[in-house]
């Protein structure tokens, strides 16, 4: 039974709390927060919990195994690292640090402590993102040649990051997840429309060594809520959309035949392969579960988890680069490898 | 009654036919394709019918008091000119011209000849996207944020041009109508996926003075066709799915609201402001049939189209400098006024 | 070449012309129609076309082969019969007539004079139903539970034949025409909510000997157009949007599955199956122009229509049963057969 | 505080523990399940939750103000009359019972005792059916000319009671808090697929002493989950589709429009009426938690709830009528009052 340690009773913190309670291996033991008044409804619902304001004190205490962080992003550094030393494994929100600095020395301080240290990319345990890694991992799809995706909604305004490191993050953890090659450079562009607030749009696009592409669309103040992936290939390709409650993976057997046109090579090069659709089905245990358990078992047996440091340490390195972009307007950055 | 030859009788040509046939002011008298073989259902259809093979027969039959022309778009310019030069008003497919250059001489030809020159920038004669430009033009949407588009499907791959020249200039010409001000610089990214074939995805996005933003995302090869446009301004936004068959324009009484926040500047900045959802009833003659009947009436009085030559040369000029950005891998480039 | 004659030129006559036109063995040489404001853009359209105002003309024209009648109900007996007793071929737009007895007098009329009788139960000539039918035929959906369909829309409200006549014929020729099964009886609801007016909703169960159930919702007065079929099978489930515009048909391996429990006979007895989705891609050739290829087919072959008479009369007798029930709230009618 | 006893922890009882745990009002203190394994994980999430396998034991638990029924629909009548007489006020899930007797003997129970007797009809508590209510009352929609749902999916296949009482009440509760007409009369249809079971699909319509009309579509039986109703009035229409995440209620300022007309009787006297139409905002808030804060302050203040015993009988009268008619295929049969 792996003893956990909450730092965080915010937004996500309430799940990672349910979860850690819910999977088998794990017990959540003690929750901390900045605010006393959030930890009060904890103690009505789970009153054997231990709560306290001061999070040195949680991961501190002995009686914990490992340490869940779900604060603001300005304190997952610090709070990691506190925690590594302190002998604790470590689950981090998303995204594991503020820079890439930060990251690597995160990094490399589970690695000298044989630790373990999770980055919350939540996605890369859904089902649907497994099903998409493993068709492009058996060559289902063929050559990949785009990757696109739209992540937009009317909804939470953050003040301490942009829209990014907020929503895009997420894109960017599956197509690392989900594509063997990874990016090599990136152009983004993006604006913010309230006076002194992070960026609350912007479009990356991501360059790779081959003819691939990627590109993600993230807004915080779209009317609608869209999560919409198209991802194409030579011989299938993929609508991935989250918000379908059933069919949230459609895989389309239509594609390009290029083939070459003697008689008339300048029409016939490239024609149209138009086929079947096929929805396949899909388990819908949360994803957070799913990753709790995994955590849990890479902590019981030295594994390394899926989304490891490194993973989160990739994610922070394009991120920045990204927006040393955007800033730019759109110039072509090379993302730090 | 206006006497109407078409030249090139292929995709498009049939559309603008009908379309002249069934206009009260106008008749098509003549047809001419390089293809013998295309005229040969025309006979059929519209037994009294003239055709040619060669478009300068028609150009000069001085039966026809304008020439519409729908032939690739590398023959635009000259077929054009010689239209104008032989005194005919004309009509031409997106887009104007290969060159800003070829743009800005058949603008000044049609000047000097005070002859109507009307690019065929479709979408401009919807219904919908009419209102979108009044209820903009009327204020309603308060101060603009952004304009999204997405403008994808597995269709006709283009040979000659690239999936800017072809679909992107649909999103940039409703754009140039729509909104007030111009964009003056632009950052575009893109690749093709067929050796020696343009480009069949790009993402652009326009840059303004103001701190509004413009994207367009554009590709040739999705298994799924998507029409999706998001207009956000601070007052109301716009989701505008032309696939819809009746309610295409959606208006949300949706944003955010900046207040000053004494007590909690950190929090109480920026909050949502969620309301109601308005579907105005939209008429559904087709686009090509108010088109027509506006070039007629600005042959019969002189007056300028709405799509004249000078909004064709904006689009060329937009898109020359796309392209410029696209090979350079989203590299700034402002656009030629 | 089939020298076809149209009587009836208001909503559908236009289809049925041009697609009697486009098919490759026939020519559609006179049209008739009482009002001749009808006719006069049918001279511009078609140039060479013989027109009339009196249908008798054109059925007694030498230079005709086959009739298609293209009227309001109430005339289809009489212009049918004379058409077979001029000895021509006869196509009738749906229902083939008003009675049952007037019916199977055209029934026997073509099959006297060894005529072919081909009723216009459109939707049997769409891909999608017939991969329906191809369906149940092989087996693939097992056991059929139910036929369920709803067909609604505010459009056109008919002054002369209720929403039955108009509209569930539909939906009973798909019926007839996919099921190997059918109907014995009928219980159907409605009203009329314009007084004076014919019934503008109605809900028609069919029962069968098995214990296999058909539904049919019809409706003239609704806000949103729906036409949306559900057919449960004991191996897999359809669903059939007409409206999609390229994913009609989706195939489910969903259904229940009915075991032995021993232990627990309550609990276990029946239990759910879930799956993978499947949607086949569907040719896209207008269905109309599948019929007049198959009726030119039957005419120079003597081969028996798909939607012969017979289906014709088997429609009439279901919608006469419906009737009763109807104006019975609900009574149970047996079909006649 | 009013302070709550839950018998059954089943299906429906972890959301009317959680909703009366929230409630500020009320807290539960107990909750009862025949099957103790039921009752383990609930010490665990709420430790100081008394519990106990005999609903005696709970009904006669001094410490209880009020009952909460949530059990197989047999025992509702036992339990509820028990809960009572030991001067409980009860809340019961939907039916109220499993016969009309069994049900006014509840309701005279409670009168007698001055006991609330509120009966689960969630629906009647989302914001959605308030909305609908409201714009008929105020006469939004003018005259109300029919109502029609679809309940279907591929969900739990109920052994005790059929379709209409698992699904079509949730329907007919609706009905019966928007329509301010009651119904007079019902025929329905349907079947059961699986030998020896309960009928799992179901049609069923409603006969008003105007012109209205009700139809209520339930499946257990389909491969997708559809919740779609149709609301038809001469002023406007609605489409309330409870599967929407954000617009639940679409109004439809579209209708027909009747009009004498002297010269063309005929053709004139229906017109279609179409318009925008209109989405309100609604307030997400959880029909049970909403219910929870009526069924408290009806303990408090001896109001009358708004699904009062009465409700729950004139349900019970109606499906009573309806597996009648049901049973014999169809048949009218008048609705006890």
């Amino acid at each position: 039974m792996i003893r956990i340690g909450v730092i965080g009773y915010g937004y996500w913190g309430p799940n990672l709390v349910r979860n850690f309670m819910l999977a088998p291996g794990s017990a959540v033991t003690r929750v901390s927060d900045l605010r006393e008044e959030r930890l009060t409804p904890l103690h009505k619902q789970y009153p054997g919990l231990k709560t306290c304001t001061r999070p040195d004190e949680l991961i501190n205490d002995p009686e914990i195994d490992a340490v869940v962080i779900a604060t603001p992003v300005s304190s997952h550094y610090e709070l990691a690292l506190a925690a590594l030393q302190a002998g604790k494994h470590v689950l981090v929100e998303k995204p594991l640090a503020s820079t890439s600095d930060q990251a690597r020395r995160l990094v490399e301080e589970a690695a000298t402590r044989k630790l373990v240290l999770l980055v919350d990319h939540t996605f890369v345990y859904t089902d649907a993102v497994r099903k998409i890694r493993e068709m492009i991992a058996t060559g289902q799809l063929g050559q990949i040649y785009y990757y696109d995706a739209v992540r937009v909604n009317l909804g939470l305004f953050q003040h301490d990051v942009n829209v990014i490191w907020d929503l895009a993050i997420h894109d960017l953890s599956i197509i690392d997840y989900v594509l063997p090659e990874k990016p090599i450079a990136v152009s983004a562009t993006g604006i913010s429309h309230v006076p002194g607030q992070p960026e609350n749009v912007a479009y990356i696009t991501l360059f790779f060594a081959s003819s691939q592409i990627a590109h993600v669309h993230v807004n915080w103040l779209t009317p609608v809520k869209v999560r919409h992936t198209l991802i194409g290939g030579s011989e299938k390709m993929i609508l991935y959309d989250d918000l379908e409650p059933s069919e949230k993976l459609k895989v389309y057997d239509k594609g390009i035949s290029v083939a070459p046109g003697p008689e008339d090579v300048y029409r016939m090069l490239v024609s149209y392969r138009l086929g079947d659709m096929w929805a396949p089905r899909l388990d819908n245990t949360e994803a957070l579960q799913t990753e709790a358990l995994h955590f849990i078992d890479c902590v019981e047996t030295g594994r390394t988890p899926e989304t490891d440091g490194l993973a989160g340490l990739r994610m922070v390195n394009m991120i920045e680069a990204a927006e040393v972009s955007l800033r730019d307007r759109g110039r072509l950055v090379e993302i730090r490898q």
